[in-house]
């Protein structure tokens, strides 16, 4: 049971083997995560994911948050493991060591991370709000305000959140009407209430930070006139110790589909008059403070919503591979009294588990391609390569966020398909991750506000350059895979699919310029699901494509019964053939259908526009 | 907010406009229902649906059901209701008067089914599962039986089940351990551990009639060797008296992640060697007798998952009209300041809410089709008729389970993502539906045992004769639709999807009689996607030819905006209007991505069936 959260063959595989991360310790700033610092990196968050945090996830889910007084109490079993996060010093794996990180790549803080938020991601949420937070005042914090704050954040001593969402301001940040109005000390009295604040109060640390957008009085309407500001739960002197309590009130937390670990609170700010903060950032620069630190956050969510996915699916597999019902379709045929057979012999369970595991394959590659890009935005000299990963990042996050999420459901759902009525019942704990998941389709901007953020922003990034930069590289996978002996066909596909989406890509652009807009707009979310299955294809024909020439040293034979059987006895060759299946199930019987979809959206049929309000019913 | 859970006109829609089933009440045994009588029969379903039972969802799923000393408490609420329920005559609606029943048509009874079902379909299950029972005491029981216990049941006074499932017996009944011995006063003692069992124990009813599926002493293994007794938990004498508690006790009640409100049972029958049960029809028939009554239970299921997402379209509908954020897209680039407007207004938002009211529709057209054929089942004097619908239903019964429950948790789900974090919290019906959907993927055979079941047995009904059939009806809905103008190229377009359905489905029914039989059963699952989805496509073409005349009565313009003024002042032609665009709206948006998945279907790629088990990792 010890694989039940994360496939820790397949992490490897594309730390190592797929991306080569190894050569990012040739860098100054990686020198010291060899592979070997690696290892050890995703071993010990393996450990404490398993040991530690797992076992507090059902818990956590049964006991939920207690509001009481203004007071927000975690589940119980929290506390400990929170103790032993901060310890392992897991709260700020990228960050400056300088303030209390720990300098990782992005890639191997996404290994560890998938172990964590796997485990229990509504508990990881609380350090994970603050490291958000953190990143906040890192990057715009004054001298002073890093002083004050920042080490207790990254060391988790402190919490940190984000304060954004208003009852009348959810994908519309603009409309907000929290205010600011500017003291003679140069401090800030805010006045507001906030919704929907993941981490917003508990009890698991002494103070919490809270960034707060807001209006400065007299600042524009929508979002240029938007301001960032720092307010503590207690208010920290220039010394660092304690002052007041800040006029901060928890005024309740919601009843939720799912992650009841984590408190989900309504703030009210300054309801006595006296809530205090301090700009961070720019006056009015509020929204771009938060663009800049988007990316990140949503691959994060990204990541808690494959987590999930990656759990069930392992879970489900485990299931299927001990589960006796019904017999051999094709025994049965010839001897109706043929035993029993474990479910994973069942054509349409190894349906399911290969839907499943293909999509947790590209979506994992998916997403720590774009740590990896991030890592070479940090460690490149050269300014067009910067300009490249940062584009094809870009590109990647509405996919890493807005599609891996509706995916990630998908495959918690058939999680819970494969346990049958088991999956239904809380006993199990595929039900509670469909439930966890559900949330990460809508948070960090709702998946719409991907598709239209991939649209309208992503396709003409840098004259259009980021998309062929991404593009280019696919290409550069299907170039190689075609010289490998038994995958030009599936690399022919791959290429018409691409070639395909390039002509749709170019017409949507071109759509959503016009007076046609709308209309590019309704096709919008189908465009992000095409993109996201193309990249899907691609990552598993890169996969197959290491994969492959690893598979022809370890097998010698070419028959195809003996064959199987040399797979069989070799883990390492069986893992590597699942490569070459995953790829081939994905290429020849999902992409099919995104050719279809691809037609659907050249098409871009304008019902969808025209149908009148009164035409809806109801 | 009195539409909340179904569309009255589209309900109307279906009876009146496109199935006419005021044609039923020509035949004698429908006589009383002429359409006057329908109207009073759906309406009063409505009210008491809207007023009484909608009131008791969230509290049901909220207090949720209580086991202590083998007793279970159903949540407070429902205890009125099911006397209101009782009172209304609404258990047995479609069942002979002579035992208690109403004599509806199947037709008739699904629309005020649709809205018991959206109201609060844990609740329903109670006299739900009463009725299945009930009706295989009607059918396979002797007199003395239906006299003992038949009107009790079909007037809700007593309570009924279905005890199938055992822990190594699910989706394989075959598999049950249940054992009968005959006595000598010719009862049978029951011993045997019973699980997942809806309604199996509850404080609604003096009585509780379980029909229980178990192996006379020395029957055959597997299928064959089942039998099925009647369990009753207290013990009824010949004249009708009670006798003693039967040895019949609940061990527990699943926690489950939705229907709440629904006592999901654990039962061992004879634990003190004292359960006593009577034969139900003939030894080692069990089983067909279970497929009797099986194409109504799926039927059933098939509404129940989508009235939840009937109630779930609604619901975002409503919100959606009133919810206020964001600016209009083109406005916006011409003015920042334009004002924000409804979030209907969106195209993204529109194309969600487009995509749901088309399956809505499109599903209730299925299902009330399926009763429709029922209707038609028991009224025609033609042999060969009588075959030909039943063929047709046999047909389309794994669609109206397996498809529709697939798409109506699709439907929640998007119904969820309307609301943005609203559908997240507890407050907003939306998470709730979601949770209560899901097992209707699940129960009454998984959704893969309907996929299996339309390739393997219905494919061939009636050497393929009943698969035709049902094309032939669809070619028919066709050839109307082509004369009619501007529905041309959609028939044509449903045209060529039929035909290519036509080849995959003769090559499916091939490769499944075939030594590649797995391969083929590998997209069992997909070839009911496709089926059903161009059963949906069909469904709303055939919509759109009778709204088509009827809008054109109505509207008189043809200029475009003119038109679009004059529908939008008119409620009726706004409703046609709709019709044509949900068909449009599939069939260029959603077939084609139909005609990819055939695709993959033809392809029947073996990845699925050669992948090893050990190559699937964990």
């Amino acid at each position: 049971m010890a694989q039940i959260i994360a496939d820790r063959r397949d992490i490897d595989f594309v730390l190592y083997e797929q991306l080569n991360i190894e050569q990012l310790s040739k860098h100054e700033r990686f020198a010291e995560f060899n592979k070997k610092t690696v290892d050890m990196v995703v071993t010990e968050a393996r450990n404490l994911a398993i040991k530690e945090i797992l076992p507090t996830r059902k818990i956590g889910d049964e006991e939920g948050c207690r509001f009481e007084g203004g007071k927000v109490t975690v589940p119980e079993s929290f506390h400990k493991v929170y103790e032993l996060f901060r310890e392992g010093e897991w709260v700020a794996m990228t960050e400056a060591a300088e303030w209390g990180g720990q300098g990782m790549p992005v890639s191997v803080a996404l290994a560890a991370g998938e172990y964590f938020n796997g485990a229990n991601y509504a508990f990881v949420m609380y350090p994970g709000l603050t490291l958000g937070a953190g990143k906040l005042v890192e990057t715009f914090g004054t001298e002073k305000q890093k002083k004050l704050y920042l080490k207790k954040m990254y060391t988790g001593e402190w919490g940190g959140t984000m304060l954004l969402t208003e009852p009348q301001a959810g994908s519309d940040v603009g409309a907000l009407t929290t205010v600011a109005v500017k003291n003679d000390d140069g401090t800030y009295s805010i006045t507001g209430n906030k919704i929907f604040i993941s981490s917003g109060e508990h009890d698991l640390v002494e103070n919490i930070i809270h960034p707060v957008l807001a209006r400065i009085e007299g600042a524009p309407a929508g979002t240029k006139g938007i301001s960032l500001f720092l307010v503590p739960k207690i208010w920290v002197n220039d010394d660092g110790s304690f002052g007041e309590f800040n006029d901060v009130v928890c005024t309740g937390i919601e009843e939720k589909m799912g992650i009841h670990g984590n408190a989900t609170c309504s703030l009210t700010l300054g309801g006595k008059g006296k809530c205090r903060g301090t700009l961070l950032g720019q006056e009015n620069k509020g929204m771009s403070a938060m663009f800049l630190m988007m990316n990140e956050a949503r691959l994060l969510v990204g990541m808690q919503g494959f987590s999930c996915a990656s759990a069930s699916y392992l879970n489900a597999l485990n299931y299927a591979r001990e589960r006796v019902q019904g017999k051999n379709l094709l025994l049965q045929m010839s001897d109706p009294t043929s035993p029993s057979v474990r479910i994973i012999e069942h054509p349409d369970v190894k349906r399911q588990l290969l839907t499943m595991k293909a999509y947790i394959e590209g979506m994992r590659s998916l997403l720590y391609y774009v740590g990896f890009c991030e890592d070479k935005v940090k460690i490149t000299d050269s300014a067009e390569e910067k300009v490249k990963y940062q584009g094809m990042i870009d590109v990647l996050i509405p996919l890493a966020k807005g599609y891996v999420t509706d995916r990630a459901f998908d495959v918690c759902s058939q999680g819970i398909q494969v346990y049958g009525g088991y999956g239904y019942i809380r006993e199990y704990p595929q039900e509670q991750l469909l439930r966890d998941c559900r949330i990460t389709m809508i948070y960090e901007g709702s998946n719409g506000i991907q598709a239209m953020d991939l649209l309208g922003r992503k396709l003409r990034l840098n004259g259009g350059k980021a998309v062929m930069d991404l593009l280019g590289e696919a290409q550069k996978t299907i170039a190689v895979a075609k010289e490998i002996d038994g995958l030009g066909d599936l690399a022919t596909r791959l290429e018409n699919a691409v070639g395909k989406l390039s002509d749709v890509g170019i017409r949507m652009g071109k759509t959503a310029m016009s007076f046609k807009a709308m209309n590019a707009f309704a096709f919008a979310y189908p465009f992000m699901e095409v993109c996201g299955d193309v990249v899907m294809a691609w990552m598993l024909l890169w996969r197959a494509a290491v994969a492959a020439p690893k598979l022809e040293k370890l097998v010698g034979s070419n028959d195809f019964w003996e064959r199987r059987a040399e797979i069989e006895k070799n883990k390492n060759a069986a893992f590597y053939e699942g490569q070459l299946k995953s790829a081939e199930f994905f290429i020849h019987s999902i992409l099919p259908i995104t050719m279809g979809k691809m037609e659907a959206v050249m098409d871009s049929n304008s019902a969808v526009v025209d149908i009148l309000d009164a035409s809806f019913g109801g």
